[in-house]
């Protein structure tokens, strides 16, 4: 692991790391910010997954969590979207696949499967990193996301309910399967038996019987995805059958942007710090 | 002035702006944040100066000012730092003159008197914009600035003792005019005579009469630009010397980033709201 930079905030550290990462078969960036609370013991830990377009740093720059972060006592970790680089399969102008847009899926498909395993870096690989280099207690980890990111933090959590305490999510795309900027992505990664991506789809992971005890979700009313893309209602509609408590806030005039995330972080991190204990 | 972007942001409207500037002879392009208090009434106004290489959006994505903003009920304008496009004189790959390095000044020499009056330009052309277009109380205007930025808003509020309640300052440059990165500036925008120079160094003006009444200034102790291009402490001796009030805190391990500035903002902010009533 390489330090690429570390800067001091809000009384503790906001790093950006690099390492070559196994999975990804390439070298992958990381952010993490680590709370002045981690000088006594390990500190728990948040993970943020991002949406399309996005690298670790956007959240980093534009999330507005490190006050928040720094005053409860804990470890932001924000992984990239996708691998990146020479080499790696890509579609150069569409930000709806590959660079950016990994969807934290693991490709079965050639030529995808030889980096985008998406889904075992975040929830393999790089938490070993983390534990092995950082002042963490994985034993009280949380996870959120935005948008693609949002999908990735409810579908992993509900794949691993012993992990997370909590999870959150900020504008997610309840069902990708079906939605025009995820399906078509789903089908290259993973093929075109839609069986398959059954695994990586919030809704119907519920559907097939997986269960996490909660969510707290914030949706802008005035995101301008909201009715293709992310659709809350269908999260709603799952969530109310399978009795999974859903805190699903319609936040009046608000849109896609950081801008909206920023606005809402602190109650998303008091919720996680609340069930971290 | 045409409306570039709003969107909505803890209750208030962060938006970006453009206009035929007169002074700059070219279109400016700046951020206004109108907090939610402006629905009932006038908000006083808090001028933001940006830094070196910076436009209007990097205090704006990384700056974490809305949160308390719209607590306080203060608007945050954020003009740009310099002219900008085509057919304006500009040295490429000179990060510290031209294109993001108009530190605040009128030129007056040639090619850069045509477009170079940011002086004229954030002191009397961009707030008659701002009190025409925007609910602003500009009877409660305050300012401050990063680095060169800062030098900005300590220079204005000296010459403009009347017009700002208050004034603050994040790691700004003391004396530009004998700084290694600010004197060839100077010399460019100005011309070789010294005596021009002193209008726009703090603590020439200082020793020349100009007053204001007290100062915040934050600065990082592992700024790497702190001994050759800060230096605090000549802010530090003609504060003393001339009875002007100076809370200068030297803030340990914190550098020149807007890791810096976002740490502290929240300390700034309620030093003008305190003043601006």
């Amino acid at each position: 692991m390489k330090t690429i930079s570390t800067s001091k905030s809000h009384g503790g550290i906001q790093g950006v790391y690099a390492h070559a990462s196994a999975a990804c078969a390439c070298d992958m960036t990381f952010a993490v910010f680590v709370p002045p609370q981690a000088k006594d013991g390990p500190v728990p830990v948040l993970w943020y997954l991002s949406g399309l377009t996005c690298t670790h740093a956007n959240v980093m720059d534009k999330g507005e969590y490190r006050r928040l972060a720094a005053e409860l006592g804990l470890m932001i970790v924000c992984p990239d979207t996708s691998p990146r680089g020479e080499g790696i399969a890509d579609e150069k102008d569409n930000w709806q696949f590959g660079s950016g847009a990994g969807f934290y899926v693991d490709a079965t498909e050639a030529p995808f499967a030889k980096n985008y395993l998406m889904y075992s870096y975040v929830t393999e690989e790089l938490p070993a990193l983390i534990a092995a280099n950082f002042p963490a207690d994985m034993s009280r980890q949380a996870i959120t996301g935005h948008s693609m990111g949002g999908h990735g933090a409810l579908t992993i959590a509900l794949k691993h309910p012993e992990r997370f305490k909590s999870c959150s999510a900020f504008a997610p795309i309840a069902q990708p399967s079906t939605a025009g900027w995820s399906k078509p992505a789903l089908e290259k990664y993973l093929g075109s038996d839609e069986a398959a991506w059954r695994a990586y789809d919030t809704t119907l992971l519920i559907e097939d019987g997986k269960r996490f005890p909660e969510f707290l979700v914030d949706q802008g009313s005035s995101d301008s995805f909201l009715d293709e893309g992310l659709r809350p209602w269908l999260l709603e509609e799952a969530c109310t059958k399978s009795g999974i408590g859903l805190t699903l806030r319609m936040q009046d005039g608000y849109d896609h942007s950081y801008n909206f995330i920023s606005t809402f972080m602190d109650d998303h991190l008091r919720w996680h710090a609340a069930r971290l204990g």
